[in-house]
């Protein structure tokens, strides 16, 4: 598998990425004002104007690997530990498998430079009487997670560190990574799987045969029964979206994708490496989905000229909701996805609403989402044109996952959000509001 | 509540810990090595070597919350952000409740000195049309936590800290905490409980009354649908092991309770304020559980003396297995406790252990695990004692949750580790291996 070639390793993995010529921060602010221009936006509008000082911090801290080095990490933490004394077998620093499942990571992904998560389980066979500090495991793979990276690359590249630091009998990695992957607008929302998920395994030394019993006893520990080598290994290398959804991205803004090139660059990155010479496009490609339209004006005649459901003349009894309408957004702090659902509340006199009215909320989620937001924004956008839509008496929830939360220092894997607007009656009656915060269904 | 008293704020928590007087490191490096000794352990052993470093380290790390501040934090993080234009309601930065649901922290208790989980659910009431960062509720929360805590007090802490700083219509704090509770070396370790379990709220501003609406959607959206408010309150500060276990520690070495009190002056603490005044004595009575007996020799006596059960003339056909044999142990590289199951496969000619080599085979599991350990060396250990009670072919499998790689940088929430020592026949034959780690019921 190459993961041995410890020249390779050295020269390709270590220091083969141009971390000293890596410009400075401001090169990554500039080309992130050039982005915000094209999406159409009021770099000086106030909750922008630290959006580029705060991308390149995100930036840096996302791909700090490539400062770091894997020997620092191990010296001084390899132990003596014995192995079996006077017994046949394999124990402790003497071929006692060792396995650190279920480590929570995450990666940019080199061909769009969006983050994907990653569950890392790393395995070691102990030689030579000594064993190595169990967190180091974690850390070694942390410095390959914070670069630009593709799942196979990044098991390979954490197997051969830890192969080489460690020199153990063997090493074998398994990553299962998911990807957010944001449909594409003429698409069906409702369909739309919202991650690409992907398995990878590397092993080397004693794990080099991907047939070898010792494999089986390290899956067998991960429980991944269903799973063998066979099936884990990354044949193609598109498992990003934007390479599957678009093969050739189209031509972009040159300006844009000249931005682009320079923040690879500025990251210590070659933007001419083979992997990374179509970033640029996928990126700015993907990025447009949110180009400010300005046509809020547009979208408010459309809700006014339609038939409002709610025109009687007695006042609607019932709470009736729409659950679970799917919205994927940018957010404006940090121009990273957040995507989730938005569920709306409204009162009627038992009729719930048409299968147009339906559709029309949908489009409202879609219209707020595409475009650089906060989710407090949206939030209240969708229950004023909600309520222009439904009467006066509102209530939108919208739940959500922000990618800014896992994918900067302050890595809040499991977080999500809730945000609520409430108008009319739901403001006033907290009976109502508990109702329809009931009917809402748990997202677990 | 008292949390909006913004004076005993300002004193008692951002600047009442005597920061300026924590001594270097060198103080708590020293106080360990008083520790390790009153251990029986030999501090120059390769394994012990840095570990005075590692806790010093791993401790300011865990602390590091009493030298940040909170105004620094939110400061540059709000943005204005509008409420409802023509509708009466609230929504967006006037009104409409924010939640960031799902935070895990970790933070150390001030009664015992181990570290305990939080799941920390924090949302506010936007007022005066501004909102702050959405990461930056899990900023200010991780400050509070990062020092040593009780849970109502930490609850109290972030709530206080953030209506101060964000000065929003309310704030409102849910913490569910779970505490590592050690079993006695008397009591029943298979009935033992691993975690106590308690939940926390504080409230400000508009959640300083627990009966109001606001509390019934912010409860309803973090679908905690059976715990009200009242329930959550925690009416006694007694929720730490070390506490109901033992009311009043027994006297123990004066050196010993020197040394931990030397640690909390070193992190800046006042080891005489009222909650801290019986830490070091629990701390200290804690810890002696895994004094260092040097009785190998005598258990070592004990298993050659009891009956083999695998004494048969007809090499033994099946695999027999005993599972989930519960062990509690302390990691000699950081002095955190890691705890976990160990499982035991033989050969036998179809007849199972009795019920006293099953209470000796977990008597060996609990002598090797209350003690300064790696979980390599005891899976060895277990290993080798149980090839002397079961025959020569055992295999071994130990899985563990590591406090240190929670609680430390790294902070890897949900890992877990396994160990494998396979002595014999399960050394040679990887059917037999596969066969047996089937068997094992998974943890998830």
């Amino acid at each position: 598998m190459g993961v041995l070639d410890e020249c390779h390793y050295h020269v390709g993995v270590e220091n083969g990425v141009n971390v000293e010529v890596g410009g400075e921060r401001g090169a990554i602010e500039d080309a992130v004002r050039v982005l915000l221009l094209g999406l159409g936006e009021d770099i000086n509008r106030e909750g922008l104007l630290k959006t580029p000082l705060r991308v390149a911090e995100a930036l840096r801290d996302g791909t700090r690997g490539y400062h770091q080095n894997v020997k620092g990490i191990v010296s001084g933490a390899l132990f003596p530990e014995s192995g079996l004394e006077s017994t046949v077998g394999s124990a402790g620093g003497a071929g006692g498998l060792v396995i650190v499942r279920d480590l929570d990571l995450f990666s940019y992904c080199e061909s769009c430079l969006l983050p994907f998560q990653v569950k890392c389980h790393v395995g070691y066979v102990p030689s030579g009487q000594r064993v190595v500090g169990l967190s180091k495991l974690s850390r070694v793979a942390e410095v390959f997670a914070k670069r630009l990276q593709d799942p196979q690359r990044l098991a390979d590249e954490i197997c051969a560190a830890l192969q080489h630091s460690i020199k153990p009998t063997g090493v074998a990695v398994v990553l299962q990574c998911s990807h957010i992957c944001f449909p594409n607008s003429q698409s069906d929302l409702n369909n739309h799987q919202g991650y690409v998920r992907l398995s990878v395994i590397s092993g080397s030394g004693a794990f080099d045969d991907e047939k070898a019993g010792i494999w089986t006893d390290f899956l067998g520990l991960l429980r991944f029964r269903g799973l063998t080598a066979d099936a884990t290994r990354s044949l193609e290398k598109s498992w990003c979206p934007s390479r599957t959804i678009c093969k050739t991205p189209p031509a972009s803004d040159p300006s844009l994708l000249a931005a682009v090139s320079s923040i690879l660059y500025a990251l210590g990155e070659d933007p001419l490496r083979e992997d990374l010479v179509e970033t640029p496009a996928r990126f700015v490609n993907w990025l447009m989905n949110f180009k400010n339209s300005n046509a809020d004006t547009k979208l408010n005649g459309f809700i006014r000229s339609s038939m409002r459901e709610s025109s009687l003349t007695m006042a609607p009894s019932y709470i009736c909701s729409e659950l679970n309408l799917p919205f994927w957004s940018q957010c404006e702090h940090h121009l990273l996805p957040f995507h989730g659902v938005v569920h709306v509340g409204y009162y009627s006199s038992g009729r719930a609403i048409s299968s147009v009215g339906k559709s029309l909320l949908q489009s409202v989620v879609q219209f707020y989402g595409f475009k650089l937001q906060v989710q407090e924004r949206l939030t209240r956008q969708v229950a004023e044109a909600a309520s222009s839509i439904l009467g006066e008496d509102v209530i939108v929830v919208v739940e959500a996952s922000h990618t800014c939360m896992i994918s900067r220092g302050i890595e809040k894997m499991g977080s999500s959000t809730a945000t609520i607007a409430v108008l009319g009656r739901f403001s006033t009656d907290s009976t109502a509001r508990a109702k329809f915060l009931q009917i809402i269904p748990s997202s677990a």
